[in-house]
């Protein structure tokens, strides 16, 4: 570390790197609040939490490599010449995870990891090249109950962030590649999921003319058609299945879990939607994503799906899983335009004056009295004049606080001031300024 | 992303990089606990939280360059061909954050940051190379009051988790400067402090070593007098102060921190300590560092100071500071040496079998009712052998089980089996069997 030289000469801009963001408290209390509260759910429904590097060997993470993602990734020689990224997501470290740990955990495996990802996209767009993913697997079971579980959750999960107005858009990636396949052109099926992956955002006529760059332009009207399908939920099962070539195993999985979802409330937001394909490939079945009613616009929150051979890069053992991932950046943007998110989030609750530093000992002893109690409070930590005091109180939003001088102290009270009001109740008891400080403030 | 391949001949081996480690769910979950203790003390306190980028330019973080640390730095080429670095401690990034927001902010700005951190140091001697770091400081006050209050959070922080069995080690650094001006090798101070700082670790005779490189052999006898000076706080606070000269503002701030401190009951867990000089020359005042009494090989688990020029680097402002920080890992190492961390934590309490896939939903009524009560819960996702589900649950430490078969589901009545005493009591409403387990499980 070097020494900080205060000539003005050799100062530094405090500047931060594109797409890079500090957050001020206001802003960490409320991602801290958000995160806390989807914490809670995943503890409910039996999600335990891991953790894995923020640094790599490349090959892990990019496998032979290749892919789209590939440019966006942090990647660098380190000090020993190894060639080292920074995660870009928190599924491909969950997969070397679950090859590397197999025999040190239970099967089915539910986890959770709450943690920042990096990408140099092109933050333009107004992107962020280090954002926090949300991520939920359940591993070790292919089956309705486990699809249904990542739904119930990510419904839990919702409304404990206050968030009743959703929809949950699902299809499934066995009925399109049949579809495909019966098209003949299931060969490219990448491609055509990437394009097909674009109607929400840029419509059924710039999607077709995508898609004629792949195949003829009748073929692509098949395919708008079955993408576009839209109706109560075994209306439009129905219609893909006929155009899927008849019932299969897909269509059988998604009637089961549609059938669940209905019996256990959630049909209503639930919308089957043959253009939601994920556009990445290791996707084998359920696929989803999650749009906020009143505000769509900012695209999906919440998006997922199930993967029945995710860890095959590194390990013979076939580990099906399904798992949701919560944009918690993009979903905080959301819920502070749908104003769900609490602007100025509590602090400290009461600050004790510092009159004389002389009797710095007595504030001190006060203030622990009343944390004691739970209510966060903070002695003023110089002998400053009063008014710079009440600035910081007010600046820190601090409801109360608590004056006093000798007399107060020989007699062992306080006087107690509401800082929003300016009232003052005077020659309290410390058990009674606490008792009021109470009736109003939740500890 | 790539596409995992599952042929055998293009898998990968899943490693990790040496220094970096997985944490699997147990030892996530005792982390996650002392986190949030931790977390608990700095709101109770009125610190708050902020974030700051894993990402920096290099400049912004190293200055100019030239320190120790700075090799063991990560530093590469982004995508834009600008010179970044992950960050490697949390105290550069703050000064940097300082300054950038000054506006924005009021003072004294109390704020905590607890993240990770990477360091490409020779991992042989068993440091990790990533590692969370717990900061909190206090900005915008020189005054004893501010120095008080980093000892006091220290101090709950400890008895948050459980130790009471800990010693603060405090010094100035002040009083050292003057007393090696007053030796007239003032300025050598760099070296001297480094070589100082080690005689917790290697001795007085090897420090003794250490110093005739810079000194001649009288004179290192006397920095070793003064760096071993023991006793009473008072007794000697007046031995380095006639070693450096008389009072100074220095000693004067010591004397009044420590009469603080015994005035609130801390002065048995602080030692007046001359050798504790942190190595870092940002230093300029109150410096400390934490022992656990019953494991001091360990080293310190919570070290800090004074800085009255932090961000100097990067702004004319003066911002006085005083902060700590806990090195999580080395503490959670010593606590589990110590007995002092729980090694099984709670997971789900109440698994719900799964006997037919037919009854998912009723089983997940069951589960959603039981969670509604604040017990964590869970469905076994899939009708697997029920001694599989039992092996499971143990695996798992889920404490209930609830096996209900069609008789007991159309007569709204639960089986709760007790899977620790295999004890099973039948035919309770849903209501009784969640009246029992919170009986004897905190949900």
């Amino acid at each position: 570390m070097s020494n900080p030289d205060p000539s003005p000469n050799s100062r530094i801009e405090p500047k931060i790197l594109k797409g890079f963001r500090d957050l001020l408290p206001d802003q960490e209390l409320v991602r801290r609040q958000l995160i806390s509260k989807l914490e809670a759910v995943m503890a409910i429904h039996g999600f335990v939490p891991i953790d894995t590097p923020a640094l790599e060997y490349t090959e892990v993470l990019l496998g032979k490599g290749g892919g789209e993602t590939d440019k966006q990734v942090y990647r660098f020689k380190d000090g020993g010449e190894r060639d080292v990224a920074m995660r870009f997501d928190l599924t491909v470290p969950f997969a070397r995870f679950m090859a590397a740990h197999r025999a040190e955990l239970y099967l089915p495996f539910k986890r959770f990891h709450f943690a920042k990802v990096w990408r140099g996209e092109n933050s333009q767009r107004g992107r962020y090249r280090e954002f926090m993913q949300c991520d939920f697997d359940l591993v070790g079971a292919d089956s309705a109950g486990a699809d249904l579980e990542i739904l119930l959750v990510m419904n839990r999960a919702f409304a404990a962030i206050g968030v009743s107005q959703i929809r949950f858009h699902l299809n499934h990636r066995g009925i399109f590649n049949r579809f495909l396949e019966r098209l003949g052109i299931a060969n490219q099926s990448v491609e055509i999921l990437r394009r097909v992956d674009k109607l929400l955002k840029i419509g059924p006529a710039a999607t077709h003319d995508l898609l004629v760059e792949l195949m003829a332009s009748p073929t692509a009207d098949t395919v708008l058609d079955f993408i576009q399908a839209r109706g109560g939920h075994q209306a439009v099962l129905h219609q893909l299945e006929t155009l899927a070539g008849g019932p299969g195993p897909d269509t059988e999985r998604l009637r089961q879990l549609l059938t669940l979802a209905k019996d256990l409330g959630l049909a209503e937001r639930i919308i089957l939607d043959p253009s939601i394909t994920r556009g990445l490939d290791y996707y084998t079945g359920l696929v989803f994503e999650t749009f906020l009613t009143d505000l769509p616009s900012i695209g999906s929150v919440c998006s997922g799906g199930r993967y029945n051979n995710l860890a095959g890069l590194y390990t013979a053992e076939a580990l099906p899983g399904v798992g949701g991932s919560i944009g918690l950046d993009r979903l905080l943007a959301g819920l502070a335009e749908l104003g769900k998110v609490e602007t100025a989030p509590l602090t400290t609750t009461l600050l004790v004056f510092c009159q004389d530093e002389a009797y710095l000992a007595d504030y001190h002893r006060l203030a622990e009295t009343v944390r004691a109690s739970g209510i966060a409070a903070e002695v003023y930590p110089v002998a400053k004049k009063l008014p710079i005091q009440f600035s910081y109180a007010e600046k820190k939003r601090i409801k109360y606080g608590l004056l006093c001088g000798p007399a107060e102290l020989a007699a062992s009270t306080v006087n107690l001031k509401d800082l929003q009001t300016r009232e003052t109740v005077s020659d309290l008891s410390l058990a009674q300024a606490i008792a009021r400080i109470k009736l109003t403030v939740q500890p």
